[in-house]
């Protein structure tokens, strides 16, 4: 397969690891987001969203939106599973990838933090203080929900990955990209090494993408 | 089933959709977002996150977030499908719901309004500029990928409702509850008049439930 992505999206790290846990053999196109390259022309034509991840899988048009890409990648692929079988546990599992994908991530992304800066005239010191928030806001609801619920386990959802540790690893490495306090969240914290652990997450670090920082 | 829900929400709109759709027996507990009900210890019992929908199956946990609800619908019960059967569809179908419910939707809730209002001391008409902004950016994406792709029938995708259709409706909807202007977007309004036909969907509308304005 080939991919549309960039070192530091959050949304491309999932499906990086998606395709690692279903032994899929791909080939990432890293687009540079500070240089507006998902806004020219070439790539509005594969998404007109100006976003990453885009994934081709043979020929037919792009597929587009990480959670989609996942369930895409479950319905046809074999490969360790993304989400349990038992309708609740994949039900509770989606919804703590939802509060990561849907309640926290894109409130924090290029396009936002670049319009709060222009439209507000805010410098960046204080545009990030909605992105922590942000960060704050989502960490605080995954910490309670897995620190309280009878579902959690070895991973968010019992004992086995899911899209619920592929999005809280997108947003744990996040904290660190973006210097977020992390002391308040040990649930969170306990997962995500369980999660950091797995080669097929390890391989597909942003810091070990091309385009990333040293350190 | 339970829902505990209110009239505005977007996410609560999809949910009775779905459960319209399917033929499901519902009583909906209708929460004051404006009077905070959503952040008090008897809901925050229930929904950490402080935000509705929160779906009750009979006994056991509640269900949160709306695309997991919808997927927990469409995995136990039967009725109207929500998805198509082929994979590539249902990826689409799956990527265009979530242009609105992780790029969009998000973006304008209560909790980020009063953070914008809150932090950076912004007057409510300024504020909107950010609602507006996330309007407008879903709805050009949306206007750009329906009136392009192959994909696209009479609903999002195909002939058939699907997930996409639930979503894109809880937006135009919100189109007129926020006064955003929908003339640059006639694929999306086609759509939205077929969608707004069904009568799964006029039952489930914002302004037919308890605590709505008049008109």
């Amino acid at each position: 397969m080939k991919m549309y992505g960039n070192w530091r999206s959050a949304a491309a790290f999932r499906v990086r690891i998606a395709l690692n846990l279903k032994g899929i053999a791909y080939e990432e196109v890293f687009l540079d987001l500070d240089a507006g390259d998902q806004h020219k022309p070439d790539f509005l034509a594969i998404n007109p969203q100006g976003a990453v991840p885009a994934l081709f899988d043979g020929d037919g048009p792009p597929l587009t939106q990480s959670l989609a890409i996942l369930d895409y990648l479950e319905e046809t692929r074999t490969g360790v599973p993304l989400l349990p079988e038992e309708p609740r546990a994949r039900a509770r599992a989606r919804s703590l990838a939802q509060v990561v994908a849907c309640d926290t991530h894109p409130l924090y992304v290029p396009r936002v933090r670049t319009f709060l800066m222009e439209n507000y005239g805010l410098p960046r010191e204080r545009m990030l203080e909605f992105l922590r928030n942000a960060f704050i806001t989502g960490l605080k609801t995954l910490e309670t929900r897995l620190s309280n619920e009878a579902g959690t386990g070895r991973f968010c959802q019992g004992d086995a990955v899911s899209h619920a540790d592929l999005c809280l690893i997108s947003l744990w490495v996040g904290t660190g990209i973006f210097g977020i306090d992390t002391a308040a969240y040990p649930t969170v914290k306990r997962i995500s090494e369980e999660v950091l652990a797995l080669d097929a997450v390890a391989r597909a670090h942003p810091l070990r993408q091309p385009g990333a920082p040293a350190s």
